[in-house]
């Protein structure tokens, strides 16, 4: 294995498949990067065995030699400082050279012996059939991913609530996530060539969080093969293989309510930042329990801490009640996040009891999404 | 007390003297910020019971009315939450009012009660006599803090060693620090008025880095009074008292040597870089051991590590030698540090002999500072 090599694009890729790496990994060898370079490409392989990324550089980019290839090979590199050492080296172009299972950099006057491990010990990434597949336009299913991650379970609860619900059926694809306090989901209605297809799969948070974080600011589209148990998620050079969880995820339609008696409509950054600085006096208590009154077109937030004091906001909201007044107890940071991920100018909130989940939405429905929150009990 | 105050003053100087607060302070009251209103200022007052803050805001700033001014009084208030209710106020001007020892904000639509502490039970500070002191340029003091105060001693050594010596006689300032492997001392000669005045002080690393984030970016004078065991630091509205480390600090001036067997001149920029690359192999090392191989007009820097693998880069240097080559072994964040602390373009680095201390030094002189590196025994 020998080749030069232009940094810059080197770098990128070696960033890009490295965040996925356990820097704690059991298993010695995925703390590494494997390097393949083929006759026309370098590709780089980085695993924490739940979530493997392929990231390919070819050999020409827009006319361009990025890669002046000289023998073909495989290695494997300790990333972190492997890394380091090509985003320090002091020259545009770096030239690397495979000797036994070490390699030689050279860059400029510097020049580093990196020992790597045995390219045969690394493991094989699963195949996966290519019968089963859907596409995505990437602005929307970055969306999907904002929209819904932030509404899993943290770690040590259900394994099952720990991913996103990703469902298609009749051309309707539904993202789900619960940690059983409230819920978030989003549709999104496919075209026509989707309409025999059919899953309902898992997905686990951090899979979604790597691959986010590669196309938040992306373009085109993602192309997503399924299986029973794992799904590849193709994205312009890269490839992600992601184990799912196994399961049945609960069916939570049954957790929307559907008759309302109080409704209030206001503007979303207004409403945040009020809630925000109420929620400085109960932030720090374990449930942040801030508390709405809902009169006509207006909306008091307050809060009230035994050690640091109370807070209380008024605001000018438009609303529609059944009684004079509509009182509710309600976690601080689960309505920041829901205002957060719904992302447009107005909010609807609707509320069917003190003691049931409520509804947050964008005003205008332009988005299929759903935010339910289950509210306090405080007596 | 009641009073107005606009927020980007209050909330500066509320950011400031928060900054010497410990959050786990064993005595709770030091978890709190003092305000005390006269009839024409607000005196902020932090301390962590070594360092002690003064912040004061003047009522008319450039002939702006910045604090209408009610009712003086006195009050304790918890500084995080305080601090982010301030931040987070949605308008430009607050209004605040005591209530026994609870404190209401007001700005715009929002309310806040906030608890706070007994302002009696606060400590007062100590006062010092005015009877010694002198000034020294903002500019020059911010380098002197710099200089040294990255050699002092980390917690777990001799404490005499966790501060800057600062002694002044015959009008030589001098600040030396050093954690017993290396060495950091700058001198700035005072003019005349100083020539009748002389201490010998060991100020605590931790107030000086303090102090040193505020003048980083200022301007004219600081003026330092002194006493046996504290000293207290004016500059502009903001009074800094610090509880001084008692002790002997060693007499240090024997190790600097003054014969040289080897001496080379390299640009600052790209002697740093090569070595920050060859450390690359060492740093995880508990000596971070790299090799200098001098020979004419010409360094080899190398390291070696069982793990990662080996590192190696020739750079061209102006050298002076006794023999044909000379070899040392050293701690490659030593070097990198002892280089940054000079901050000049050109360094010139001085051997006396394979085991005995080094020195670093601008190759201009045009600054009285020098590094002494002790070497590290590799057989």
């Amino acid at each position: 294995m020998k080749f030069t090599i232009q940094k810059s694009y080197f770098l990128e890729g070696l960033n890009h498949v490295s965040r996925v790496i356990a820097p704690h990994s059991i298993l010695e060898i995925l703390k590494g990067i494997k390097l393949e370079l083929t006759d026309n490409k370098l590709i780089l392989k980085a695993s924490d065995s739940l979530v493997s990324v392929e990231y390919a550089i070819n050999q020409y980019i827009d006319d361009k030699e990025i890669i002046t290839i000289e023998d073909e090979g495989q290695v494997v590199l300790p990333s972190r400082n492997f890394i380091e050492i090509i985003r320090k080296a002091p020259t545009d172009f770096i030239e690397i050279e495979k000797v036994s299972n070490n390699i030689l950099v050279y860059s400029g006057n510097s020049e580093f012996n990196i020992k790597g491990y045995d390219p045969e010990e690394y493991p094989e990434f699963p195949v996966i059939s290519k019968d089963n597949s859907f596409k995505l336009d990437t602005k929307i299913f970055n969306d999907v991913i904002r929209e819904t991650v932030f509404c899993t379970a943290p770690n040590d609860q259900r394994p099952i609530l720990e991913g996103v619900n990703l469902s298609l059926r009749n051309k309707i694809l539904t993202a789900t996530a619960t940690d059983s306090y409230r819920l978030s989901r989003r549709v999104v209605i496919l075209n026509e060539e989707n309409s025999e297809k059919e899953f309902n799969l898992i997905i686990p948070r951090k899979a979604l969080q790597y691959f986010q974080k590669m196309i938040e600011n992306g373009q085109g589209e993602v192309e997503i093969f399924y299986e029973n148990n794992r799904i590849v998620l193709y994205y312009q050079n890269v490839v992600y293989t992601v184990l799912l969880i196994s399961g049945n995820y609960p069916n939570t339609d049954k957790l929307i309510p559907t008759n309302f008696e109080c409704t209030l409509v206001s503007n979303s950054r207004e409403f945040f930042n009020a809630v925000d600085r109420v929620s400085l006096m109960s932030r720090e208590d374990k449930d942040d329990i801030i508390k709405l009154i809902v009169s006509e077109n207006s909306l008091e937030i307050s809060s009230q801490s035994k050690e640091l004091g109370s807070a209380v906001e008024e605001m000018n909201v438009k609303s529609m009640l059944e009684d004079d007044k509509f009182e509710i107890s309600v976690s601080g940071k689960y309505l920041k996040d829901a205002v957060n991920a719904i992302a447009s100018e107005e909010i609807i909130i609707k509320f069917s009891g003190e003691l049931t989940a409520f509804i947050v939405q964008p005003s205008d429905y332009h988005r299929d999404i759903i935010e339910l929150i289950l509210p306090v009990r405080t007596y």
